[in-house]
């Protein structure tokens, strides 16, 4: 585990020293501040200002963001929770570089664009400030080990913000596979299939199902992430579907992926939206762009310990949202079909249902075998973002920097996770070839313990 | 179109002349019997003849399969309706070339364990024996090949019997599909998920769940079957879960499969199922067996019209029952989690549900959009095998023969299917490298047109 040497230089460095990896006995705790700067403020920034707002131990110093719409929102939060007003770094877009260099900032929120996320995250760790990284894939495989190489030489940690990790039904099957209910498991699957032509494409003032347009034209989401479906295809959004299944499959803690092959159906959902909308038609001049990425991108991964997972990419049709994921043992297996209510799966362990051959509901089972976290948490977590996810994920953040611990979703698993995005394109690219994925922890995964959600701490 | 000239030497020539392939008109019909034989007669081939028991309008002339037990079951369904005793060939495992040379049977039932798919079939249609093939998958490429030239050369037609094809719920999708509600279908998904361990190993006496014997201590499916787990790893099994998708593809008629990659899980289910049953254990020489399949064997494919498909193959570990078919585009999508059941699945269309972005149960629109050949069919399909659809199949089969028109699935399906199975291996044992698939019709799919299913004959 890296050593958070920065601390030495901050507010908190008195009361926690930085233990080894396999120490997992807290640190002595400690009632000092996080102190906080936020790099890109758009809606994503702001539910994370929102969590830091709920919380007495942590404070918000800075905020950078070279749009004022998205500041002014941002500034309008934190005056209502009645929080001293932080300064602000809106001066185009290399203004953050001056949050960077502020000396009282502890950590920083990376919220922004996924173009952005390399130059953010790397100025991050090198000026000393642990970050919390929103969650996308990389636009080049060498952007994988640029965080690597930087975190390493830092001595900084960075921690990839994958809410899905802790929405509960997750939870409560990642605490089924521990206790041993689906056996050995040999198979997952996991995606994001949500449909996002109404984030897509907007009017550029408001940012859901208000119009056709996108890039320049448009605002929010639309402005940056619709250009990446103009000029890429593959895995653009790996980690919804991944993260859940790296910690049920121990990723980076005794197993690794190794290679993936990629698939690309035809591209017809956004041309479709376009000509459709009463704002668009075969008219209108977006009517005539070909979108590059397929409607739906199927990654085919496999693990050094033998297991299978299939991610699936699916956000330009009309479709409900569902993050499909399966688990599938040797004792049982799960199949869920919704945004993760408890009754939305399919379950089945042939021993506890006497060999039926019928998928049970998962409701009961979900609640059975709660993950203590949330068992302990849910009332903290009711009002969060995404039901509650967004709760757990910001908690660990904070938690692990004020008890000085190593962070249960790491550089590495960020990297490898990132990596999906770059090597799915490629493997299109090349009629599905194989990519070998790296070894980023270079043979460490062989021996690295499990630390994701061990307890009810965080 | 093949030209059946071969009909010219049998009972039904007279009264049907062979027409082109573009002419969906009937030829006019006739009462003639169609004379059948069966190659093997194990429980599936006994299944065929159950079938062909209920019918006025063919005679079953002759039987041949070297298990005595499975002939002397063959004969006593015959027996039972009152039909005529057939000649019985099961002096060895080649007397059926012996029911093959006979000169009063028009058509067989090819009903063997996979490795015997392609000398049977072979060796019928150079006898001029129109060809009613179970499904399976090739030992090799080249096997394909050889059905699709032997076909050609012989002008002898042969038709898979992918009863899946004829699945009530499928058969409703497929008419929705060609009706537009899905509009523009871009991805599809199928597979074979059906635990087989109660099949593949048995005590040597009883059929099903009854011990962990196989191969030559095996009886029925355990005798042979197991031994392509123990040696082979790929897709098996792909025709039920491709062949439905197929017909909604058009593959062959306008579109075809153009490459593959597949991934296998590693091998886990067959071991422990030895080792937890009663009369396995530990201890027993098959725990010490490395079985080869693995236990989740994915596969992507690529259509020539830019859709892609995931197949699976999953049937050595616990789990209900579940083809889990997927059909996605542009206006709807579907997706089961059942064995057929109407409502068993869930189902979106936004313009139907007003953007709800919530799954709609199928049985409502599985019933408004029944096929018409099941609405006009149900009654007698009821009691047939597998919820009917193996009336379906086999009826098909009979009523192209006596009214001398194509198959609506034919030798070029057969062998594009078939051919998965070998790709698959050779993909799997290459890290997941993509291997192209031929084009069996020489350029023939992008003219051939559709009639799968077209109406309420068959």
């Amino acid at each position: 585990m890296l050593r958070r040497t920065f601390l030495q230089q901050t507010s908190i460095a008195a009361a926690a020293l930085a233990l080894p990896q396999a120490v997992r006995a807290f640190a002595p705790g400690t009632k000092s501040k996080v102190r906080l700067g936020f790099i890109a403020t758009g809606f994503r920034g702001q539910t994370h200002i929102e969590e830091m707002l709920k919380r007495s131990d942590v404070e918000i110093i800075a905020l950078a963001d070279p749009d004022p719409r998205m500041i002014s929102a941002a500034l309008s939060l934190i005056e209502k929770a009645g929080w001293p007003k932080p300064a602000v770094y809106q001066n185009g877009p290399t203004d953050y570089l001056n949050l960077l260099a502020r000396t009282d900032i502890d950590a920083v929120f990376v919220s922004s664009p996924w173009e952005w996320h390399l130059p953010h995250g790397i100025a991050a760790m090198k000026a000393g400030k642990i970050v919390g990284m929103e969650v996308g894939g990389a636009l080049k495989l060498e952007d994988c080990w640029a965080y690597v190489k930087t975190s390493e030489q830092t001595k900084v940690p960075i921690m990839p913000l994958e809410n899905v990790c802790y929405r509960r039904d997750v939870m409560a099957i990642l605490n089924m596979v521990r206790q041993g209910l689906f056996g050995e498991v040999v198979h997952a699957q996991g995606g994001y299939e949500h449909d996002l032509r109404g984030v897509l494409f907007n009017d550029g003032n408001s940012a859901y199902n208000s119009g056709v347009e996108f890039g320049e034209k448009g605002y929010s989401e639309a402005a940056w992430r619709t250009n990446h479906y103009l000029n890429r295809n593959g895995e653009l959004y790996p980690t919804h579907g991944l993260g859940p299944v790296a910690t049920m499959l121990k990723l980076n803690r005794g197993n690794r992926l190794v290679r993936l092959s990629s698939f690309s159906s035809k591209a017809r959902g956004l041309h479709d939206y376009i000509v459709k909308h009463p704002k668009g038609g075969p008219t209108h001049p977006n009517a005539k762009i070909e979108f590059k990425q397929g409607d739906v991108v199927t990654t085919h991964l496999q693990c050094a310990n033998g297991e299978t997972i299939i991610l699936t990419h699916d956000t330009s049709l009309q479709r409900p949202y569902n993050l499909g994921f399966r688990v599938q043992g040797t004792n049982g297996i799960w199949q869920d079909f919704g945004w993760g209510d408890p009754e939305q799966g399919h379950i089945y362990f042939e021993s506890a249902m006497k060999h039926s051959h019928r998928w049970d509901n998962t409701q009961k089972w979900l609640e059975q075998y709660d993950h203590p976290l949330w068992k302990k948490n849910a009332a903290a977590a009711e009002s969060s973002g995404h039901g509650g996810m967004d709760y757990f994920v910001d908690n660990a953040f904070i938690e692990c920097i004020k008890q000085n611990q190593p962070f249960p979703l790491d550089v590495y698993d960020l990297a490898s996770w990132y990596a999906i995005t770059p090597l799915s394109e490629k493997s299109i690219a090349n009629n599905g070839a194989p990519q070998e994925i790296p070894d980023f922890t270079k043979g460490a995964w062989k021996t690295k313990p499990d630390i994701f959600a061990l307890d009810a701490n965080y």
